[in-house]
């Protein structure tokens, strides 16, 4: 048996952190060796987050001031789980010392650095490292993955939509123009942000969407669309705050290529759309293609790493729906960087997270 | 001062009911003089609903089988809160009697029988009334409602779809194909049904669509859409549920017909989406239109008889975005009821309402 | 008809500040003149509380910045909803202007300085009042309110407790030594402030007690029991934050003077409590007495005045338990002080509140 | 490395039986052979639990008809998460087979058959099995586990109750008369049971007490304070239903035996507590003495196999307050079951609990 691998998390008291810490001291083949925080420097994992206290497997874990070098001497693997903006500041000097890198911010999530200057409203802090950096959709990109140093975790809102849609796109069973995701989110999307809109009150017994039309997730959806489908794509997307801890629900708005006005027609594209999916993640351990009548619910994938994709055709409107849910912090970030952790060390795919 | 005018209610025992005593054991110019469930036949309202126990206004009110002769001559006013299928047998004979009957099911809200036999799976109970309801959406059919002896009040889904769509379409400003309605409903809208899936366990911390893509709503959605477009209409609407107890939230996803490329295009639809529905509902006591950054949330309309609207242009897509909010038991059923009966009976418009 | 009582509200951006301004605007006999708040200064009401935008009845309500000399002028009788400490350096000036002061904070609850330091810990900011201010309980201090010019509208717990408790106390039922009352607040109790153990993610799915052992409202919940009593009394209170947005229910242990061995003892203890609390609370509007087997149950009470009582005798434990379920920013407080209001100025006791 | 154990579960379509079959799927030492359901024989796992389709650890996991030969063949260990009575039925045939058995009802968790009809209200299925049994809290009954045939894991209310209780009464520092239970439930503890009262409107938004004064747990409460202190004892618990899913809130009033009125007795009280739990639970892995101002909420052990004690001396009433908190599908019920399970097979304890 070989030695655990040393691991760190940066910025680990927000609820991906959290979650974080969690899977890694669950890993069979990790070691938490390191979690930083400015806010809570000097307190133990178990101080700050009460259902590790007397933890035996993290009782000596204090947070730490973030420094690279220490960092870069503690850990292998070095998760940064801060703000956007921040994270680019310690990837590359980590890089340099060896380390690998993955990063839960929205940093190196896109190619173009102008697109993040359009989108994120500042100057990109480390331009170089966008070209190195791969999307960590291990589904997606399994073997970047293998092979890369600087991973960048999709955001939440991105992995419902994209591991649903872009296998229908790739296939051209839709048209990649006039998409639209309707997409509903718990309340720990915010973060643990500590702020009037956030409060109990203000969030339960209440519906609302918010950040309407132009959330910043739509870079990464759109560019990872477009890499897909080899020309420029524009969607629609709408988020809405739900009173759950935890979920986030997609509904997707599809044009396939083909009419299927008549029912060969349409029982020939619902072979297809069958097909696809088959194809796309029959295999997958972390993706769920309902059957018959089933359609997801955020409550059976919470505190799993799992995505559960449904779709109908709608002979009447003549376009395909098709409904995601996942766990916004385990697929939707911390569970879903442990995966590529997993495929970079060369773990199975699914150590420490079933 | 006149005589208050009686009132009943066929079917108090649900939510719809409940909320339906309340309101008019509450209204200025009416008495509750009969309320019927076979259910709790013998029971006070008090027994049955504990928030009315010893209630002053109710104490000697008690629940009874549902007999249309008693029914005719207890009260003017006769709300039917009963299931599809059912409530059209009650209707003609109350009629008969000269009873003004508010039905709150869907029994009358269409002009088409085999619209109903398609969508309700059942040939409609009494098709000759079909003709002589006035579909209840006040803001919409005021005039007629006001000469109406049947009103058939609408769904909650279609009161927050139709209310924000109608007045574009009837202005030309967006196109009436390739609508798209995202609800979301809290569980109230299942009634008071004990079914596994409407536990507490089950909804609670869960998000799912359901009914996709074929809600019996559609029906009376697309008829009225229809009315207004001056020709057919197919429309797309995902219903979800979410785990609060009152509410609705609908976002619209809407084709302007104008291009707006420029921004002075842009700014000139601006002017006419502002204009359109400053003349629907500038005066409107019942519709908030928001200004600003607001966006709709059901908390600032649960227990009131409000739509809150708000609209965004998207440049980026072409399309216009349309939220609105209601609590599904109030503007969607009850509330929107005795707006009816105000109207009908000759009250104010508000009375009882605030 | 008389002209309309002008009435303001001192701090009126909290949830009992929101809610009273509610209930003010739909009581008959009063208008709201003036609101203040040093935050939203300027802001109209409908800008702070979305649930007030294009409400005719306050249209032209802007919050504006307290000023004692203003308030004078405006209002007649001025609510203080404003944290303890500062609602006292209001008090006076207005009574002096002639006003009548209607206080929802705890400034003016206790008759004893010295234990207000003790639970407040800082000296009292105007003991001179003590003496004159009422205890506005309106079911036990309804002749002391009629004749007031300064109210000190009780604390949610106390209320939740003190009706229950003190009837028994009063006619020796009880024990007045050896009291628990065992509480569970919904989250809208810690008002409307912004901290992180209030977010939404920090109180949904959560159950926590929290001010183990002294709460502060056991100050007045101990003073009003020793005037009862006549002697002085110490309880055990427990406070537990529950994820409701509204409500208080309470269940309280007592020990019954009388032993009730066998069952005819038991017989006649029944009849003595039930007659103990007819005659109390028989023909209060808002105090509903549970029979059968009907226990509280908070939903029945939110967005009401009333409370809810019922109680057990236990044979094998020889207690008296008690249970009551209040809103807890109604009965709890806005309401209860508009009831104060009803009293003052001599308008029906239910006005606005039914 | 040895084979694994095999184990079934009888009747596993409940909240207990999933979250079993959860636990039991992803233990290291066994396999989940069986498992039982009248309702859903020949479904797999996967369609009655849809979080479990496609799981490959089961995708032939069928339910099937409860047959004692079959399971008897099947499994070497054998749960039941039956309604009381029919467990019963189960457990002497399958113990004559050879299996171990852990019972998850109320079955066995009596020594007196005559208090099991006192509280269930019929005879007693299998009085002769009583003695045989071994009451299933590890962390008082671990030798007597090891060695059992027939576990009776307890109630969740119990465990709640008993950990934080019984070795106060044991080291004889509070009295084991007047203790007062006062429990608050997450909806799962009513079970998946489809009734009326469970419905997401009528949980939601209400907090109320049920089953006063004479639930059926004080049966096993008192039997095991009895055991413990030497003498019969009569427990007053009240049982309150809160929205959430999971947990169990119980604070606890108990009367020190010795007086602290001076601040030097009062600190070797909290000695002589402090020394007392840390001897009873300083090592226990699933105990977690809370330190400082922390004070126990369930939704930092929602999720997890552990309870959370904190405890206050209150020098105003002489009381000893303590808090507890568990999940009550966990800790309560499934969780503390393969604890047993773990201790009866020779596993680590913690195996397939963290």
């Amino acid at each position: 048996m070989s030695l655990p691998i040393k691991t760190a998390i940066v910025g680990a008291s927000g609820y991906s952190g959290e979650e974080l810490a969690r899977l890694l001291l669950g890993h069979p083949g990790v070691e938490l060796a390191a979690v930083t925080s400015r806010q809570y420097a000097g307190q133990t994992l178990g101080q700050v987050f009460p259902r590790h206290a007397n933890d035996p497997r993290c009782r000596n874990l204090r947070f730490s001031e973030p420094k690279v070098e220490l960092l870069g001497h503690a850990a292998q693997v070095v998760f940064l789980a801060l703000p956007h903006g921040v994270a680019a500041e310690f990837a590359g000097p980590l890089l340099d010392l060896g380390c690998k890198v993955i990063d839960l911010s929205a940093d190196f999530r896109l190619k173009s650095s102008s697109v993040y200057r359009e989108f994120y409203g500042q100057e990109h802090p480390a331009p170089a490292l966008l070209q190195k950096a791969v999307y960590g959709l291990p589904e997606r990109y399994r073997d970047e993955i293998k092979k890369g140093a600087l991973i960048a975790s999709p955001g939440c809102y991105p992995t419902s939509i994209l591991l649903p849609v872009l296998p229908l796109v790739e296939a051209k069973l839709v048209k990649s123009d006039g998409i639209i995701a309707d997409s509903l989110s718990g309340v720990s999307g915010a973060g643990r942000k500590v702020a009037l809109e956030f409060l109990f009150g203000e969030c339960n017994e209440s519906m609302r969407p918010y950040g309407i039309p132009r959330h910043r997730h739509l870079s990464e959806i759109e560019e990872q669309l477009c890499l897909t489908a080899g020309r420029s794509v524009v969607v629609q997307f709408s988020p809405h705050l739900i009173p759950v801890n935890r979920g986030i629900l997609t509904t997707l708005y599809l044009s396939p290529v083909k009419h299927f006005a008549s029912e060969t027609e349409m029982a020939a594209l619902q072979n297809q759309v069958a097909q696809c999916y088959q194809k796309a993640y029959g295999n997958e351990p972390f993706v769920r293609l309902l059957e018959g009548k089933a359609l997801p619910d955020t409550k059976n994938v919470t505190g799993t790493n799992m995505i559960e994709i449904a779709w109908r055709l709608d002979a009447r409107t003549g376009r395909l729906i098709v409904m995601s849910a996942i766990d916004n912090i385990i697929k939707g970030a911390s569970g879903q960087a442990v995966q590529s952790m997993n495929i970079l060390c060369g773990f199975p795919e699914t150590a420490g997270l079933i």
